[in-house]
C-alpha cells in the first residue's frame, strides 16, 4: 500500500510552480500566486494608459464620434487598446475580470447541468444556407473564403453549428436528454455602427448556450432554469437587470427575453409597469400603446443595455438540421431547442458604465481584477519607516487568506506621494486599498483602510485588517 | 468595526453557487462541483462517438487520408467533432483537459513575470503590409474585407499587432522593462493540408507569448528563462520534450528553438548527437551533414511533433513599428524583442499520441477531464447491495479532498455489467477507476482501484482509498 502511494503520487507530482526558475527572476513582476517575498508590483505593470481623448477616439478611426463613460474610463485606465473600429486590446486588468466573470458564468450554467464545449469560428457557408440565414443576416455576416474557394462565415452565433452536431448523433435517447451546450468564445459581427468599446463591437466574447429537450414542457422548465440562473448571475454581481419580453429579430423561435441593465446610454427603450411588473422592450409593442397590456396601468420608460437573451426555438432548427432523439416509444422525434445569450465583454462594460463615477472605476466585487492595493509611504518621507510594515502587511495577507494569492498589489511608486497613488487606486476601483502612513509607526501599528464599495475610511490593526479581508469572497 | 465588517461583507456575498435552483433540476447533470447528493452522472454526459473510422474520415471531407492514433482516438471517445476540414468542435472532455492545460500554462507563465492580454483576431491589412507578411505569407493568411472594404486577415500569430500596441505607448521607460504579455486564444491558418486533428489544423489554440526587453543581454535572459518555464511545463505534464536549433521561418529573428515530442508521425525530422546532446531540426543543417557539428561524433534521427517554438528577434518587428522606450540615458531606444507559442490544441493531441496505447487513451495526470471514475454494481447483480456504499463512496471523497470535488464521475450506466463499464473506462483513460463490486460487502468494504497510469489494481478500504485519492494533484 505505502509502495502504491509513492509510485501513484510520483506521477502527478512535481512543483506546483517552477520555483526554481525565481531564483533567476529576482526583480521581475510575479503575477500569480507569488511566493513568499515575491510580490505583484504595480511598476511592472503592462498599462497603456494616459490617451487624450481626442487620441482615443483618432485611434479608432472616428474622430467626430461620441464616446460614453466606460469607454472613456476603460481607455484611460489601461483596461482596453482599440485595435481596430470596433475590435480591442483586452489590457491585463480586463483579462483578469474577464476570467473571473467566466468563472461565475460556468458555476451558474454548470449548476444547471450545462456542460461546456468549444465550436469553431470558421462556419460553413452550406450551414447557414441551409437555414436561409446565409442571405437574411446580410452584411453583419463577415464573409471569407479558404485556398479552395470554400464559403465561410465568422461565427456570430451557432445555432446551425450545433444543431448539425447534434443531428450527426444518431442514437440519442430521451434518456439522455436535456442536453444544456454552451460555450465561452469570440464572437463576429460587422455592425454598421461599433462604438462604445465593449458594449457594441465587431469582434466581442459571448456566452452562448443552446439547449435540447424532448418536449415543449421540459424546454419551458429548461428556459425557466436558464432564466433563473441568468437572475442569479446578476445578483451575484450586484447589478440590478430587469428581464424584459423581447423581440425574436433574426434567431427565431416563439419567446424570447431580454435581461436589460438600466442605465440611460442604453440603445434599446424598455417599458416596465410599475403596479403589476409587466415590463417590455418597445420593440414588442404597438407603437401607439402607453398602458399595460396586462393591468392596462401607466407604463413608465426607460433605456438599457441588453446583457443577456434567450429564446424558445421549438423545432424551427432541429427540423431543417433533422435533430432527432428517440422517444420514449421508441420514435424518432424533433428536439426542442432554446438558445441563451451572455454578452460577456459587454458586461464588463456595462457594468463599469453603471457602477462608476465620472472619474473612477468601480466593478463588482467578485470581478476586480485585484482585490486589494497596499500603499506604502513616499521614499524619504517622515513616513518612511512603515514601509517595512507595508511589506510584512502584505505577506500576512497572502499567508492569512489563502484565496487573496494574487489578489493583492502593491504599488511600489515610492517616488510618488501617498496622496497621488491614492487617486490612482481610486480611479482603478481596488476594492480595498490600504495605506501604510502615520499611525502604522503608533504601536500597535494602524492601517488607513478603503472600502470603496462602501465608501468607508476605517484604521484597522494588522488583526483588523486581516479579519476584515478574510470575508472578501474571491471567485 | 463589527458593522463595518457586516457591511463590506454583505456586498461580495450571496452563494457561491444558486443553490436553490438545485431543487428544480434534482435529475441534471451537474457539472461543477456539485452540493452533497448531487452527483455527477456519466449517463448524461454528451459525448458523440461511435463514429466509424471512414464516417470520421467523410466527416471531415477527406475520405482518402490517414489519420493517426491520436486522432482516431479523439474522434471514437467524442473528444472532438469535425466540423469542417481543419475544424473542430472541442466536446466537453476536451475543453476541461484544455481548461487544465491553460491553468497550467498561466502559472508557468506568471512565474517569470508573464502578463496575460488578449488581442483581436481581425488583424488590419496594414499591419502585415507594414512587415511584408501580407505578400509573404500567401495562401496561409485567411484574408476577409469588413462592409467598408477595408481589408482583414484572420491572426495567424501577432507580432505585428503586439509591436503596434507598444509602439503607441509614448513613454515607456527602461525601469518597466522586461514586458512578457501573453495570450491564449485561436490562431487561423488556411494549411494546404489539414490533418492529424488537432495536431494540424487551420483554427486552433495557441499560447504566444511577446517580451520586450531593454537590451540584447538582457532579452537573451529572457529567452532562456521563457525556455526553462517550457521545460518545467512538458515536466510536470510527464512528457519528454527535445529542444532543437530550429529554423526561423516567416517569423524572422535570429535565434530559434523548437520543443519537440519525439514520435513516428511527427511532420519534423530531428538530429541527435547521444554524445555532446546537440540536437537540431534537420532543416537547419546541410543536407549532406551526417556529423554532429558541436563534436564531430554521428547523429541519430528522430521524428517529431513540434509543440512549442521559440524566436528571438532582435528588433526586426521593432524598427518597423518604431516600438521604443527611453534608455538609461534618457534616450529614445528600439526594444528587444522575443516571441515564443505553444500549440495549445496540438500539445493535448500530442500528448494523447504519445501516451496512449492503440484502443485506450492515456492522459497527462494534471490534465485528465476527470481524475476519477466510480463503476458501482449491475443492477439486479448479487453485487448490487454495493451500489449504496458506491455512493456514500463518491460523496466521501468529495468532502473529504476537496481538490477532487468536480473531478469524480459516477458511470451510473447500472444496466451494463461492470465489465463493460470498466473496458470503457479503460478506453477512457480516467487516472483512477474504483469499482464496487464483491469485495465491498465484505466487513470492512473493499474497493477494486484501478491506476490507469502505473497499471496497478489494488483493494482498499474506504480509508485507503481517500488517503490514495487525497495525494493526487489536481491543476
Amino acid at each position: 500500500m505505502e509502495g502504491l502511494l509513492t509510485r501513484c503520487t510520483a506521477l502527478p507530482a512535481l512543483a506546483t510552480c517552477s520555483h526554481q526558475l525565481l531564483q533567476y527572476a529576482p526583480q521581475r513582476f510575479h503575477h500569480c500566486a507569488p511566493r513568499r517575498g515575491k510580490r505583484l508590483v504595480l511598476s511592472r505593470m503592462f498599462q497603456p494608459q494616459k490617451l487624450r481623448e481626442d487620441q482615443v477616439l483618432s485611434l479608432e478611426g472616428r474622430s467626430g464620434d461620441l464616446t460614453c463613460k466606460s469607454q472613456r474610463l476603460m481607455l484611460q485606465v489601461g483596461l482596453i487598446h482599440p485595435a481596430s473600429p470596433g475590435c480591442y486590446h483586452l489590457l491585463p486588468y480586463t483579462v483578469r475580470a474577464m476570467e473571473k466573470l467566466v468563472r461565475v458564468i460556468d458555476q451558474e450554467m454548470q449548476t444547471i447541468g450545462g456542460q461546456k464545449v468549444n465550436m469553431p469560428s470558421l462556419s460553413p457557408a452550406e450551414l447557414w444556407r441551409a437555414t436561409n440565414r446565409w442571405d437574411s443576416m446580410g452584411r453583419e455576416l463577415l464573409r471569407l473564403r479558404d485556398r479552395h474557394g470554400k464559403e465561410y462565415c465568422l461565427g456570430p452565433t451557432h445555432e446551425e453549428a450545433i444543431t448539425a452536431l447534434i443531428a450527426s448523433q444518431k442514437t440519442l435517447s430521451y434518456k439522455q436528454l436535456p442536453f444544456l451546450l454552451y460555450q465561452v468564445t469570440r464572437k463576429f459581427r460587422d455592425e454598421p455602427r461599433p462604438r462604445f468599446g465593449l458594449l457594441r463591437g465587431r469582434e466581442f466574447y459571448m456566452k452562448d448556450m443552446y439547449t435540447f429537450d424532448s418536449s415543449p414542457e421540459a424546454a419551458q422548465l429548461t428556459y425557466s432554469l436558464v432564466c433563473d440562473a441568468y437572475s442569479s448571475l446578476f445578483n451575484r454581481l450586484g447589478l440590478r437587470c430587469v428581464k424584459v419580453q423581447a423581440d425574436v429579430g433574426s434567431i427565431g423561435g416563439t419567446m424570447s427575453h431580454e435581461f436589460q441593465l438600466p442605465v440611460d446610454i442604453g440603445e434599446d427603450r424598455l417599458v416596465l409597469c410599475p403596479s403589476c411588473h409587466f415590463s417590455a422592450n418597445v420593440e414588442t409593442l404597438d407603437s401607439s400603446r402607453t398602458n399595460c397590456p396586462a393591468c392596462q396601468g401607466p407604463l413608465t420608460e426607460t433605456k438599457g443595455i441588453e446583457v443577456g437573451h434567450t429564446f424558445y426555438l421549438g423545432t424551427k432548427y432541429s427540423s431543417i438540421f433533422n435533430a432527432q432523439f428517440i422517444n420514449v416509444h421508441g420514435k424518432p422525434s424533433l428536439a426542442e431547442m432554446g438558445c441563451y445569450g451572455l454578452g460577456v465583454t459587454r458586461i464588463l462594460a456595462a457594468a463599469i458604465e453603471v457602477l462608476s463615477t465620472e472619474d473612477c472605476i468601480r466593478w463588482p466585487s467578485l470581478l476586480a481584477p485585484y482585490q486589494v492595493c497596499l500603499i506604502p509611504p513616499k521614499k524619504g518621507s517622515k513616513e518612511e519607516a512603515a514601509a517595512e510594515l507595508a511589506g510584512h502587511l502584505y505577506d500576512h495577507i497572502t499567508e492569512v487568506v489563502p484565496q487573496l494569492q494574487g489578489e493583492v498589489l502593491l504599488d511600489d511608486r515610492t517616488h510618488l506621494t501617498i496622496g497621488n497613488r491614492l487617486k490612482d487606486a481610486n480611479k482603478f476601483g481596488y476594492p480595498f486599498v490600504i495605506i501604510a502612513a502615520k499611525r502604522a509607526l503608533e504601536d500597535p501599528a494602524h492601517f488607513e483602510v478603503w472600502c470603496q464599495n462602501t465608501g468607508e475610511v476605517v484604521f484597522l490593526t494588522r488583526e483588523g485588517v486581516l479579519e476584515l479581508l478574510s470575508r472578501v469572497q474571491v471567485v
